[in-house]
């Protein structure tokens, strides 16, 4: 199976167990529309195919890769919604539609993102009992942790900081990206692996990748966001970063964006290659097709 | 032990814990800033002395009933902070003191309540393999399900809908304050309960106990905000529901509303006389004194 098949295959599972998720009985009506809008509206899946990625890549359990991969797009998708709150970068789209609370209402919205939230660990930790498994316990701590106070939210506050104070440098921009980017990247192989036999040097291995993945699907985004393809920019990972000071692009120019971002490419490559070998083809294109996109 | 005495001794206790659990390093510094002014804001802590309440009645591991009752205090406080959001209530004051966002801004604000949110899972599951039993996280999830869709943001999204429509039933109202306080109050007493050996009639009373005590406060909460007390308001669970349409009061009147609180105290008592015996001492006296808030 090619990357692409491998991808779609991937992003079916999940958006079929996203679909089942989320019709729960008893939720009101208006929360549970407004909490499928923005889930329905997810793009690539890109950390739910990583969870499934690296568990079989290390011929984990495919039952449990799922639950988390699926807990992590509701934490992905609460982070967007709130993201574009007008308190926060008032975005009026997201993915080429209205965002949340230009379709529901700013109360809603915010309802929504919390019960994305709370409901993520709900829907993970109510699988617990039956997988019976401590190191599935493991992975939902790791996720509440990349996405917490030291993690996703750190990083945003920082964002929210940086652009109010004008601040830009490289600096800077590497713990935002780290924390509001990468740390969910990391979050999602590391779920993969706590669902199979791991060893200590492959979750350093997988956490070294998800970094630089992380730092590589910025400075493309920001590359992208640059050269103004809006209409691919669309279907990316990332939102628009137009309204935004502090961008790789603007700390060090496009060339220098383009040749950080192949060196980046390289090192999340060397992080794997070398633990994994063959098996890690799944990553390593997943690497590629990131780089690729702002080219 | 009185029961004064030993609220303040498990308030204490809580306080300690969160305390030290909102000391974490890396976390950036207007963030902690801001989770912590809302928790140390916080009042009775009757959610968490409930926890640790029936724990000690059931002779549980009180340390695990500790870190539950602080996650339960966490993720109580995080609602506070979004329901006082301009999009929410728009409330200016909280406890006496200006709300969350009055003093760091809506979106630090916003994302004080998300961090609260997700640290009070990293929190609890953080101490979980250390504990090394189902039973805890069977608490984690119950908690995780009382404060989700199905639970307190449900009852958020109910009170939201109630109030722009005006609409005003006694099923609205209860179905309001069933999840939006006695959800996260059933938690409570359930998470003490997972700490012990438990039995399936115990959780049963235990949950028809927090259910009562839940309406309890509400109707409590509304007599208070009638007879327009508001130095005792600032000091209870509730906050001030002048502006709101649908109160117990408005639905029944006052002294209909003074004997269905009564009422539904003995009810409360009656859950769990039978079942725990003398051995309850501290669940009774904590609704005698809800009760005579509004005496």
């Amino acid at each position: 199976m090619n990357y692409t098949e491998r991808n779609s295959k991937y992003r079916n599972i999940i958006n079929n167990s996203l679909d089942e998720a989320l019709s729960v009985p008893f939720v009101p009506y208006k929360l549970a529309e407004a909490m499928r809008y923005s889930v329905k509206a997810g793009g690539k899946r890109i950390r739910a195919c990583l969870t499934l990625g690296v568990c079989d890549m290390l011929r984990g359990n495919r039952k449990m890769a799922i639950r988390l991969a699926c807990g992590i797009e509701m934490i992905h998708t609460y982070s967007l919604i709130h993201d574009d709150l007008p308190c926060m970068d008032n975005d009026d789209m997201r993915r080429g539609k209205p965002s949340n609370h230009k379709v529901f209402g700013e109360a809603t919205a915010l309802l929504a993102g919390d019960g994305l939230l709370t409901y993520a660990f709900e829907y993970m930790l109510d699988a617990g009992l039956g997988f019976n498994s401590l190191n599935y316990y493991r992975a939902v701590a790791e996720i509440s942790k990349r996405a917490g106070v030291c993690g996703m939210v750190a990083g945003q506050i920082a964002d929210l900081e940086a652009e109010g104070s004008g601040e830009c440098s490289a600096r800077k921009l590497e713990y935002i990206h780290l924390h509001k980017t990468a740390d969910m990247l990391c979050a999602s192989v590391l779920a993969g692996a706590y669902c199979a036999a791991y060893t200590e040097s492959q979750l350093r291995a997988l956490s070294g990748y998800a970094e630089k993945l992380g730092m590589l699907f910025q400075i493309t985004d920001d590359i992208l966001d640059y050269t103004g393809d809006a209409e691919l920019m669309g279907k990316t990972l990332g939102k628009d970063k137009s309204q935004h000071k502090l961008t790789y692009v603007s700390l060090m120019g496009v060339d220098n964006a383009r040749s950080t971002a192949a060196a980046t490419a390289k090192e999340a490559d060397r992080e794997i290659i070398n633990v994994f070998g063959t098996d890690c083809g799944y990553l390593r294109d997943t690497i590629y097709y990131v780089l690729n996109r702002s080219n």
